[in-house]
């Protein structure tokens, strides 16, 4: 009898193999009092040295494998095993407690662990795994125990663990893991992250998978819903390989359309762009046939360092993305940090609520310094594409202005320095804040385009932290309120004859489509493995058509009647 | 030369009189080592119950004069001072530590403070606050030190300090206190809103006030305009002496309005209703010139205590305010609990942004034990005055829905057991998330009336905690956005036949009555004390005038336009 369980679709596809079970290798700690405090000293610098010597390798082959930032995590890795803190503490007690390497060890990198999880702040968590990845491997070399590798795999396998550590999944081969599904995590954690960007299908967060899968068992993973199947039937196993087929079937079909441009049963061309993090990013935009960038989230270029990215640091990130998307248009948006998306070296106030909080461009119209620097490398990079720049979380005109005067100033002393400034750079905003869209028609005189960011739109207009499993019932993008604020978003844009995008996760959902291309938005952003499908659905459908339907569902009352409605009428 | 510093104005109204400086006592404690524990212990408990026995009669002084909910502060010391862990952690510290009883209690209550203090959490953070002020009378006892007593004042005074704790505040004679200013605080801090309701003019957060006013000088108090004058000059007292003859002066104009209908210029009726949070806040209401209490936030029914009211308690506060009322409405909201208003015996989830969390109508959908109680309660009490229902942070149709079907069934269910209600309660909704002000011709179909809660409202409008200081400048009441949504709300409810009523701090504020007027909000609910100011306003101004520049004010595009707007052509 095979085993249903469900968890989170991370990654589409089917996957059908037998289980690797990744499990964390069970180290018994003995506390030893020892004599010569020295060998343990030496020894827990050979384990040091050579779990040194291990990362280096694992970076190096993800950096050729995964790209150059997905392997910064390694570099990361690195510096804490470098961090005079840590070796310190670990080295005094050793002599202090005349104790064993492996227990001074154990006991330091658990004070460390736990103080930083306590932070109750992303980045600080995240080094706190950093930390318990790399004893582990420190630990792994003090005991001499060989833990089970993802390296090592040399068959087809799904991949079964609680969790996958960075570490782990830079090691994954992606010939032979095949897909991978876990107990904890959501659409956002890590593993979620990088199953997609490895485009290995994935289930995530199924609570009881290690407890319910054994080694060398046969698995099902279906990344479209969520389900996976433990020990299947030979029926279920055909049903999945159909199944398997199908989706294949279904990528062929839309891999036809990467040259395509996405123009509707009646004539109109939308733009659908992708939303990057990294230039490494570009390529996927580009293979799946990204008409431009409709958001590059430059937040990135901040984090997982140790300072501000310099001007020249920044220019060459923006400079990349610009000459390889060539005539395409690329949408940068300037630093979105502060909120829960911290930079600990600019030492931000710890807040209550902070998505209602000193972020983004309240933060960088205070700081002005550091907004004048992105503002610099970005009018410099101007000339090496189709550059547009967008300012987050506006929620007054004040700040508008503020911002434009800012822009304004840095690009008048550019070109009195001599430096080439495109002529033809447009400037606009997120409309990511409730007032800015109720407010719309007035925005619209001092832009020149809008993008619509939904998942902070829909966040505060229902007052519910997408965040916040009590309340994510509330995270309503069909809700009338956000069809009403999208809707006043792009008639006041087209009154002035600007254009209105969105870049938020509602651009490429399928059932939205049809609703946004009624209310006639110009320009979807979205993942990048989201655009096929996305201009497969669009070419089928007409916006002419669909307009007829805006009166009626704007003025439906729940999102079960927008969606029942979008069903009936619009698909 | 006189010395002028600036601080919050807290309380309106100026005074004039002596410096009497509350200062912290400075206990020296040292750590002798004991060979007697007993005698410690003995001590110990010694000086507890000298403590409980003071706070005995403070507690009820303080409800005598200040009201039983004023004076529940101190039974909330009391209970420290039985509280097993406190006590016994003390005892065990003398015991174990051989150490005099001085020494163990500081470091237990400073253990506790400091938890507390942490905990991230303002119900948490009171407690800290009770452990410090319990501590410090405890600490006296034991150390055998006096410390200045503002029970002992009995001459004229403006009490300086860094800040009151509640027990200084429940010893502050009205006859001699004649104002106060602190270094610490705001608005909403315990200071002001004691200084509000014992109606003393006050200034809080001035910062310096405790180095730069001495004993027994000569200071001003403007608690219009925040101003401390210290030392002032011959002249400067004149002129203050003249400000507060006419401050007198125009609040004896105010009440003679007490028992005036609120009517405009050109015949319109609206009516000025109050904010309360508890039975015995009725009479100031009433005082007022109320015409009724626009919400009543039951909240505090359920604070401060150990376990949910009952019933039967609930309606016996219920019914109180009902009957006090007479004829007028009484609008009570359910429970707007969770967020950053905890009820320890909950056992809330914390989140990570308590503004967007689990909280009110969201907590008590789920929680329908809660809710159902509640709604009996005010059922049962509705025969005894003119109640009318509301439920706070309404997101959704659905929501709202859900809502009403329960009270049916509890009414249903009531009416079956033989139960008297009364046939003709109104039920309404707070408008305090965008959703809701965007949707308001959909919800007008399915209550009674609206009430705009613009502190909620503005907050999530601009995405901006108005708690944090870092983005308070957004906390906008003048944005055109929020005027905007305002409109909305009030047009849809006339459209239906309802009527809309704002209760948040906008509506007794004298630039937005002339805007709110014009909108034609039908019901101003505020705090007690500004009903007489608001009232002397709108007899002045007229509807249908102010009406005219709807068009205008609403398409501004910044707070200092509409604020100029108001002043040069609404006033």
């Amino acid at each position: 009898m095979s085993e249903r369980i469900s968890g989170i679709a991370a990654s589409s596809g089917i996957a059908i193999a037998k289980t690797f079970v990744l499990k964390n290798p069970d180290f018994v700690i003995e506390r030893k009092n020892v004599k010569n405090t020295q060998v343990e000293i030496d020894r827990f610098q050979q384990a040091i040295d050579q779990s040194k010597a291990e990362l280096e390798v694992i970076k190096q082959k993800a950096e050729a494998e995964l790209g150059k930032d997905k392997a910064d995590i390694f570099a990361a890795h690195l510096l804490v095993l470098s961090d005079p803190e840590l070796l310190g503490a670990v080295n005094q007690k050793i002599e202090g407690e005349t104790i064993c390497a492996e227990a001074a060890m154990d006991d330091v990198t658990s004070m460390f662990v736990s103080m930083f999880e306590n932070m109750d702040n992303d980045y600080m968590k995240e080094r706190a795994a950093d930390i318990r990845d790399v004893a582990k491997r420190v630990m792994s070399h003090l005991l001499g125990i060989q833990f089970e590798s993802p390296a090592a795999i040399s068959e087809e396998v799904i991949i079964v663990a609680e969790d996958l550590t960075p570490s782990d999944t830079a090691q994954l081969n992606r010939k032979f893991v095949k897909g991978f599904a876990t107990d904890i995590g959501g659409r956002t954690s890590h593993s979620a992250i990088m199953s997609r960007s490895m485009e290995i299908p994935a289930v995530v967060g199924t609570k009881h998978i290690t407890e319910k899968a054994e080694k060398d068992v046969m698995v099902i993973i279906d990344g479209l819903s969520g389900d996976v199947i433990i020990d299947p039937t030979e029926a279920e196993i055909t049903e999945y390989q159909q199944k398997q087929a199908d989706h294949q079937a279904q990528k062929a079909e839309w891999e036809k359309l990467v040259a395509e441009s996405t123009v509707t049963k009646d004539g109109r061309h939308v733009e659908l762009a992708a939303n990057i993090g990294n230039p490494n990013d570009v390529e996927g935009v580009l293979n799946n046939g990204g008409e431009g960038v409709g958001l590059y989230r430059t937040e990135f270029l901040y984090m997982g360092r140790d300072k501000l990215p310099t001007e020249d640091e920044q220019y060459d990130a923006y400079k990349t993305v610009l000459e390889k998307m060539g005539e395409k248009p690329v949408v940068i948006r300037t630093l979105d940090i502060g909120g829960d998306k911290e930079l600990p070296y600019l030492d931000l106030p710890k807040e209550m609520n902070p998505f209602l909080g000193f972020r983004a461009i309240r933060l960088c119209l205070e700081q002005q310094d550091i907004f004048r620097t992105q503002l610099r490398a970005l009018l410099r990079a101007s000339v090496h594409g189709n550059l547009k720049i967008m300012f987050p979380m506006i929620a007054t005109v004040d700040e508008l202005r503020q911002a434009k005067a800012i822009l304004q100033e840095e690009m008048d002393k550019l070109i009195s320095e001599g430096v080439e400034v495109s002529g033809v750079i447009e400037v606009g905003m997120m409309v990511e804040i409730p007032s800015t869209a109720v407010m719309a028609d007035r925005f619209a005189k001092e832009v020149d385009f809008f993008s619509i960011g939904t998942n902070d739109l829909i966040q505060y207009t229902l007052a519910a932290d997408r965040m916040n499993e009590h309340v994510s019932y509330l995270y309503q993008p069909y809700n009338p309120a956000i069809l009403r604020l999208v809707n006043m978003v792009i008639e006041a844009a087209h009154k002035e004859g600007k254009w209105a995008g969105m870049c938020g996760e509602m651009a490429g959902d399928e059932t939205a489509i049809p609703l946004l291309l009624a209310l006639g938005l110009d320009e979807f952003s979205m993942s990048a493995t989201s655009i096929l499908p996305a201009r497969s659905q669009l070419l089928k459908l007409s916006q002419e058509e669909l307009a007829g339907h805006k009166e009626k569902f704007l003025n439906l009352d729940t999102v079960d009647d927008v969606i029942n409605y979008v069903k009936n009428f619009m698909s």
